[in-house]
Order: C-alpha cells, then sequence, then structure tokens
C-alpha cells in the first residue's frame, strides 16, 4: 500500500512538472522566450530611465504608454524558469532553482513597483514618476545582483 | 524665402524620423527588440495553435489569458522597422520598406484580428475561437509571405 502510494506521489510530481514543462516544448524554447520578454521589458523601461534621469523631457503620456506595457511584460518570464532551463545559453544563476522562493518573491516585488509606477506616471507628477521609476528600478537591479550572472 | 522654407521643411523631416529612430540608440537594438516581441508574441499564439488543431483540449481561460497577451503583443514590433534597420541580422525584406502602407495595413490586420480572437476565446465558444484563430494566423501567414525571408 505505501508503496503504491509513493508510486502516486512520484507519478503526480512528475505530471505536475511536466504540466508547467509543457508550455515549452524544449528548455531552449523556454530560455529564447524569457530572454526576449526582457530584452522588450528593457526597451521600455529604458525609455522611462531617459526621462526619470532628465536626458528627455518629462511626458506623462509617453511614460504612462512604457509603463504600461512594462505592466503586461513583467507578468510573462517567470513561468519559462521551469526545472531544466537552468543550462544553455542563459546568465541564469542556479540560485533561482536552488533559492526559488526568493526569486518568486523579487519577481513579485518587480510586478508590485510596476504597477505603482504605472500609476505615478499616469499621475503627470515627475516627481513621483521619478521616485517610482527609482523604486522598481531597485527591484530589477536586486534580482540580477542575486540571480542573474554578469 | 523659398531656400528658408525647403530647409525648414528638411529639418522638420530629419527632427521627425530622428525622433522615430531616437527610440533604439542604434538599428541593432531595434532588429533585437521587434525579434524579441515576435518571439514572445509566437510562444503565446503557438499555445492557443495547440487547442485549434486538436493536440490539446480547447480551454477557454487558458486561450484567452493567452490572446490578451498576444493583442498586448500586436501593437509593439512595428515601430522597430524604421529606417535604417533593413539591413543585419534579420529577415525583414526590402519590400517592408518599398511598400510600407501595405505592411502597415498587414501588421494592423494582425492586431484587429488579435482583438477579435481575444473575444472569440472568452467567450468560451471552442468553435468561434478556432474559427477566430484560423483568420488572425492567415494574417501573420500573409505577412510572413510578403515581408520575411524564408
Amino acid at each position: 500500500m505505501k508503496k503504491i502510494m509513493l508510486a502516486l506521489v512520484a507519478a503526480s510530481a512528475t505530471l505536475a512538472s511536466f504540466s508547467a514543462a509543457a508550455q515549452f516544448a524544449k528548455p531552449e524554447d523556454a530560455i529564447k522566450y524569457r530572454k526576449a520578454a526582457l530584452t522588450v521589458t528593457a526597451a521600455h523601461f529604458g525609455r522611462m530611465g531617459a526621462m526619470a534621469q532628465g536626458k528627455v523631457a518629462f511626458d506623462a503620456k509617453a511614460a504612462s504608454d512604457n509603463a504600461e506595457i512594462v505592466v503586461a511584460m513583467s507578468k510573462l518570464p517567470w513561468a519559462a524558469f521551469g526545472e531544466g532551463t537552468d543550462v544553455g545559453d542563459t546568465k541564469a544563476k542556479p540560485e533561482i532553482w536552488k533559492q526559488n522562493a526568493k526569486f518568486k518573491e523579487a519577481a513579485e516585488k518587480f510586478q508590485a513597483e510596476s504597477v505603482k509606477l504605472a500609476a505615478a506616471a499616469k499621475s503627470g507628477k515627475e516627481d513621483a514618476f521619478k521616485s517610482a521609476f527609482s523604486a522598481t528600478a531597485g527591484t530589477c537591479n536586486s534580482c540580477h545582483d542575486d540571480f542573474r550572472a554578469k
């Protein structure tokens, strides 16, 4: 009986991880996808950065448009960090899987700060935008420090 | 007087094209960005394709989630097909710039069909979803045939 239960537990664990991985046919597809999502994110985040740093005049409409895209993009990469996607053409550190709860928390912080950034951009208040931008950028940097190889 | 006006026209044309290109520091950044946006789009479109082809059971929630991401992504790549981004690591055909109105129309058709696809997925009606998926896939294929090298 115990043997059967252990077999069932093992089988359902396999199914669960297969189901998560099934979104991507191969590990390299997941790696390509998450890099692509983060490339798009970085482009739009960078446009806000130019405003936050005063290189480009603050434009509430442009900032808000870019922030909304970052909010949408911020949800995407994480499902592509499944088991077996730690090797290949990736800077992902093993800590992503070893400290997975911490990684998920970092991803969630970024998502939450992005939402606040979009609200600040939409408000048209430059100071609020700059401060929210800085908070969001902090979540990018700390996650990269901990979970992305140089 | 005529000379001054011509100079002004030339200057404003330069500014306009600079403004569009200014979104990306270098042509290769634009190329990387648009490929990334289309990679993300293709991943989510493919998940709907598996349902449309009956390889995976139709799931209105999953289909709708993927379709909403495609709708958001469908707006992004086109601004990255600016002047000077026709060479480099890209399959973009010269027709994109030679027949730019036709290219824009193709991009708009894809965006419009994606919106209909999201509505069909949300309705939970599998037949409507399959038919809207097929119409959207048609816009991908015809644009790729005309504007993307093999």
